[in-house]
């Protein structure tokens, strides 16, 4: 960290985006500041969070303040002896720079690119465990889901069964609002689970992941209610294709564009790539998205270590949709897939 | 919109905060951002959410765009004959507001205040039926949740009840992670439910919210497993006598800071305000927390139409915590409140 510092030519971060403080510290709560500076870290919270910091703040002085944590931490800098202090200027609302602006003075403050979140970048054996663990629960999860899915039931209630089960095994929280979308819905890419019924043919887009311990875990199914027509069929192999040649171009060293590239030149081949219409994939790690992201025109190089999704789809509208995504982790000769679960057309 | 716009000697402004979207233009999914004029509204957002925009969009024209929406709305501002262009310089970062600033120029571009967050501050008819709908919905999520209230069970298991049962109601999301906290647990204001059981002698804190149509509700109670100690008794009935004295401080005319006066004066006359670590509410509606804070020195008046919780707490570490909170809306003589639930201490 103090080398990065020094090379941005900085003496001090201000650090106020949660999960760049978990990741540097140790604290999981809702609120707090964390300043980072060559003699040391000092966290900022306030009286709710006193136990759990003491419990949680590693590598830290831990004040407990009466204020906000930005405001404390502010008040901190203003007799403090450093001259280039960095905020995250990607986090920081332009009312809150304006705040400590106000209190440390414009001329000692320096808009920070995203430095924590490049370290993050590359996640170590724990946190590549913590993530193992949180996919493996999500096939885990789509098994209880096959189980579930029938003509009739809702959106919602095969949502709330997988929810309830991933509440069972330990999950706080999943990653983001689960997606149950089915027939017509299927073509919507961000539809979330509604209280539509599932009719007795059609393809249902399941992207779900969990929280565990930290970690988040993602992947998509594409699952076709009763028997597919021919042409469901041809999309379904054809997104399932364009996936695999965009996992076989992860490796060290190629830039993250050219793995989109991979997955799209796979579906222009076979006239899908036009209902092709988000990017590839994204960093997960604490948060559901990160760095790097998958996408075309990216020049970041993959490295090993790094958890990526691979997740093309197909969206014909006004008519259904497929998608299929792992979540995978970089490694010296290519990638290992965390969400190992069949991509057979599954039928039920 | 436009006297307001006036008001701030703007000609005008540039919304990218989505619950704000929503609140003008109605659209629901997630990325867009909206350019206010005196000509007339356009919202700008990308092909995946085409066919939601044509569905919801009211009031403005629409336009698909490649690139991001704040990026399209940017360039489109560039050539836009507007000189007083206001950002929400509350939700836009140093990092967005930069880029903006880098195509349409620093000189025209006005930090502006929450505009559109004070406008939604006072809510209409159809917004009360919606929020009264979630906490109905509230209501009944906590007579099922103490059905399945029991020595042994899980808190992430109580909470996964809940939850389900919400969703098989047509809720798309909670309105923020459900907090079941058990005995010590109890204690911190901010645990969310853990993989702990609960002790067959402890305050449970039950804290929920469910978004309905896209309105919050906010609901708290402490039930107790076994019979309670006196002194549990006590504090139950002091956090009860302070939510009621809040709950009759509110009516148009008065200061927030006095509804958050109020509950801690009567937690005062029996030793307990120490041990309330928190505001007393906050306001309710597209979003879980917004304007006004019921807090200590808030100097907002209240109107008829807001809709704010009531919710004090008392909180003794390393023992317990009871914290009990509604949802009410400020009505012309005081306020109704929306979670109407008995607040007698329930023994399970």
């Amino acid at each position: 960290m103090r080398q990065v510092l020094n090379r941005q030519k900085l003496d001090s971060l201000l650090i106020t985006h949660l999960p760049n403080i978990r990741y540097l510290c140790g604290f999981t709560g809702r609120s707090g500041a964390l300043l980072v500076a060559d003699s040391g870290a000092v966290f900022f919270t306030d009286g709710r969070y006193s136990e759990q910091a003491d419990a949680e703040v590693q590598a830290s002085k831990i004040r407990i303040v009466r204020k906000s944590a930005l405001a404390a931490a502010t008040q901190a800098l203003k007799t403090a002896r450093l001259r280039r202090i960095g905020v995250e200027a990607a986090r920081l609302t332009v009312a809150e720079r304006a705040a400590v602006a106000a209190t440390v003075g414009t001329r000692r403050l320096i808009d920070a690119p995203p430095i924590v979140e490049e370290l993050r970048e590359v996640k170590d054996i724990d946190e590549i465990g913590r993530i193992r663990a949180a996919c493996r629960l999500g096939i885990e999860l789509f098994d209880r889901l096959k189980g579930v899915l029938r003509p009739g039931i809702s959106e919602a209630e095969v949502a709330g069964e997988l929810e309830f089960t991933a509440r069972k095994r330990g999950v706080e929280q999943m990653a983001f609002p689960t997606i149950i979308a089915a027939g017509q819905r299927s073509a919507l890419p961000h539809a979330r689970a509604s209280t539509a019924a599932i009719s007795p043919r059609a393809f249902v887009v399941c992207d779900f992941g969990v929280i565990l311990a930290g970690y988040c875990s993602d992947m998509t199914r594409t699952v076709h209610v009763g028997l597919p027509q021919p042409k469901a069929r041809r999309v379904y192999n054809g997104v399932r294709e364009a996936q695999q040649a965009a996992l076989e171009a992860v490796k060290p060293g190629v830039i993250a564009g050219e793995v989109d590239r991979a997955a799209r030149n796979l579906l222009k081949k076979i006239g899908l790539d036009k209902f092709f219409t988000h990017s590839t994939g994204h960093g997960v790690g604490l948060e559901i998205h990160e760095e790097p992201r998958v996408a075309a025109g990216q020049k970041k190089e993959l490295k090993a270590g790094m958890v990526i999704t691979i997740e093309p789809g197909a969206y014909l509208p006004g008519e259904w949709g497929v998608r299929i995504e792992d979540t995978v982790v970089v490694t010296d000769t290519g990638c290992e897939v965390l969400t190992a679960s069949s991509k057979d057309l599954i039928t039920v």
